[in-house]
């Protein structure tokens, strides 16, 4: 069993319960995995899918080996039949499957390049591990996804928007810098999968891909869209249409106090990092609004069902051999 | 309960007494750690620092999260209100809350810049993660204090310099780099606040900040400060008044062999890393007078009794809630 | 008990078979190790190294600390005597030291610079370890050995080369950029001592240094040199004679399907990471007849057997004392 997308999950609903009973009792399956080893894979900087996922695994009882894959290990080559004489020096298939041998879980954080987009939507880092692995492998951000984020998201809304179908705004918000599409991308494919009310705000330019939005509504008036919103999610990402460009940091699209008074007094989140009064005016993100530091905080619990899911998973095929 | 400074230190010699006892039986509190996790959260290098905290939270059955931040992690802002729109990417008050949801204790080390002397003696990283985070919070070495070095020298003179009053001498040596003045700073204060005889050796212009001095004397000539001395605790700092600078490298603050020969048969003390034949000769590192390798393994036990009356606070606060 | 080269085993079959039952019951010694910890020191980049060994130390229930020397501690001084007023910042003389405090066993990877061989075959950084740590040493990939891969290799041709007295061939193979001749130098002297039927198949000015090869024979010839061979080894490595020096990249050298049909169906080697189409054909990779994978997973109870072997010798030690 595979954590890659959001589509990894048979029910939003039901993981979203069990990952809050999990955060009321975290210490509860400290045995499930002991003996087991999580190898943490990281080919991009990173805060809380760091701690957080080490969390959890420490949670479950497992031991943890975290690796900065592009600092302390070998350039990987990802091509089949090439002749490797240039700068890659080892790979996927050789590095996927040895890490396999050392690893009962393999967790892989790697980001777009947002260079070339038929580049970056092919995956090539996390489908090559998928490929060739024989261990089960998590995506802890990948070129299109952060299905750990998503599952964290939909968790927070549970826990606290006590509404039974509220109103989510998913607002694009300005960045100085090209930032990927990831999560947003598994922010949509959650809120469908579950079933939520989900509007997408955003400049006509920054549509994301229709593969993931498929039927959700766009808004492209920035006030309009924040009309009986109980959640307004923040993210900023570049466009997929003129794919990797920062087209507009209109900061008509910040998300300030003012607009909130647009909503039906909404939560505010974002996955964080986020930089202040540029996507989100201080007076948001330090009001009792903001659910910011409970959403990363519950990264911990969606990561440890995760594991969970794949050890019992796991040991269920060992049984039935 | 935090442990950023000496001064959140009740009583050296109590404190002392109990390093020692841990020492002789470090696996003793095995149990008190346990399910309890520690960050480490790393801004610049460390040897000594990175091996012996990590070993002094086994001892209590910790577990321990390692994080080069500079490197792993997002840049970082510290001003309330700004635009971020620069270079950095997440705000300190994220940051801390985020680390103190995954933490029961946060460990940080960084390092004076030795550029602006107000901003460094502001310790922004230090004093942000102590205003925001919500786990307590211990200083690894900080713009301007290096507690745990303090608590290991005090640990040191009582278990190798069996005299009731002894007499330090803290004495400035040469250096081709600038260094910071966090580790004399802390010698310094625990030396006033254990009650010692201690005498600061260095040149006029190397007089440290009068806030943390006091009243102790210091004597600018490099001969005769050593008169008597049962210590000689030897470190480079640069420039206060002419803040960071190198303005002396004169050979005569060396600690040599002669001079050791003026005092009262002198332990010598370093922290490490020390340049041999810059700041002392050979001639004294290797004698049996110095007593540095038995001050980095003491390293352990200044965090480990750190970590415990940590570990041992939050229980009592837990106890009462 | 330090394991620094081949030359550290005392009988390799009898190494080998309890390496192969560690295999079999890799946690059967999970107390041996309890409140005893590893350090890993890295100068170099490192995969299988990384994570096979500390997979071995949890094995074992040991403590694992991994440290990045290079880019997390301190620039190392080698030399005795030196005045060091230049780039070095701390001796090898206190790192050995003030390390052995806090490891119960301390291992190392410090890579050949290739760029002067009397320098590199002298070690400097290996033996420093050795000379001043009070704790035991492994080695994990020096400048001129890489004995934790040759014990691998050793236990991987028991396990899957089912003749009693296999003919082995390592054999040089065309590489872009200049490696060392570690793996190649291991290799020769476990065969040797190990009493296997070996030749080193390598252009004239490739030839190993004498005092590792001994009495061995060489063949010159890349197709000759594969007659009845039962495994081939493959490794690129610089020159010997001229140091460090890339003085081929002859493709006739590189391990191709049609010189492996001049085998006895020879099984295929490589310590990876490996470069594809250039060392090696990708149909000779991709075959049964390769052990690339196997021999990864090796590197875990190779680790393992070195590591309880430490262990049980050391507790003997405080036995008798």
């Amino acid at each position: 069993m595979n954590y890659t997308s959001v589509h990894d999950i048979d029910s939003v609903s039901e993981w979203v319960d069990e990952a809050l009973a999990l955060k009321k009792n975290p210490w509860k399956y400290v045995e499930l995995g002991k003996q087991k080893t999580l190898v943490l894979l990281f080919f991009n900087p990173s805060l809380r899918t760091r701690l957080s996922t080490q969390k959890a695994a420490l949670y479950l009882g497992m031991n943890v080996m975290v690796m900065n894959f592009g600092s302390e290990g070998w350039t990987l080559e990802y091509k089949d039949g090439t002749i490797m004489d240039q700068g890659t020096s080892e790979h996927i298939k050789e590095a996927a499957q040895v890490v396999s041998q050392y690893a009962d879980i393999i967790a892989i954080r790697s980001f777009a390049k947002l260079e070339d987009r038929i580049e970056d939507y092919r995956e090539k880092v996390l489908n090559g591990f998928v490929r060739y692995a024989s261990a089960p492998i998590i995506n802890m951000e990948s070129c299109i996804g952060h299905p750990l984020q998503a599952l964290t998201d939909a968790i927070t809304i549970r826990e606290f928007v006590p509404i039974e179908k509220p109103k989510i705004v998913l607002s694009w918000a300005p960045h100085p810098k090209a930032l990927p599409q990831a999560v947003a991308n598994s922010f949509v494919e959650i809120m469908v999968k579950g079933g939520y009310d989900l509007t997408i705000a955003c400049p006509e330019a920054y549509k994301l891909s229709p593969e993931v939005t498929g039927s959700v509504s766009y808004n492209h008036d920035p006030e309009e869209a924040y009309k009986d919103a109980d959640v307004v999610y923040a993210k900023n990402w570049s466009s997929y249409e003129q794919y990797g460009q920062v087209l507009s940091q209109n900061q008509k699209w910040q998300i300030s106090h003012a607009k909130m008074k647009l909503t039906n007094n909404a939560k505010f989140m974002h996955c964080l990092p986020v930089r202040r009064n540029v996507v989100v005016e201080d007076a948001v993100l330090d009001s009792k609004a903001s659910l910011v530091i409970e959403q990363a905080n519950n990264r911990t619990f969606a990561a440890q069902l995760v594991l969970k899911k794949i050890l019992e998973h796991d040991s269920k095929k060992i049984d039935v051999l």
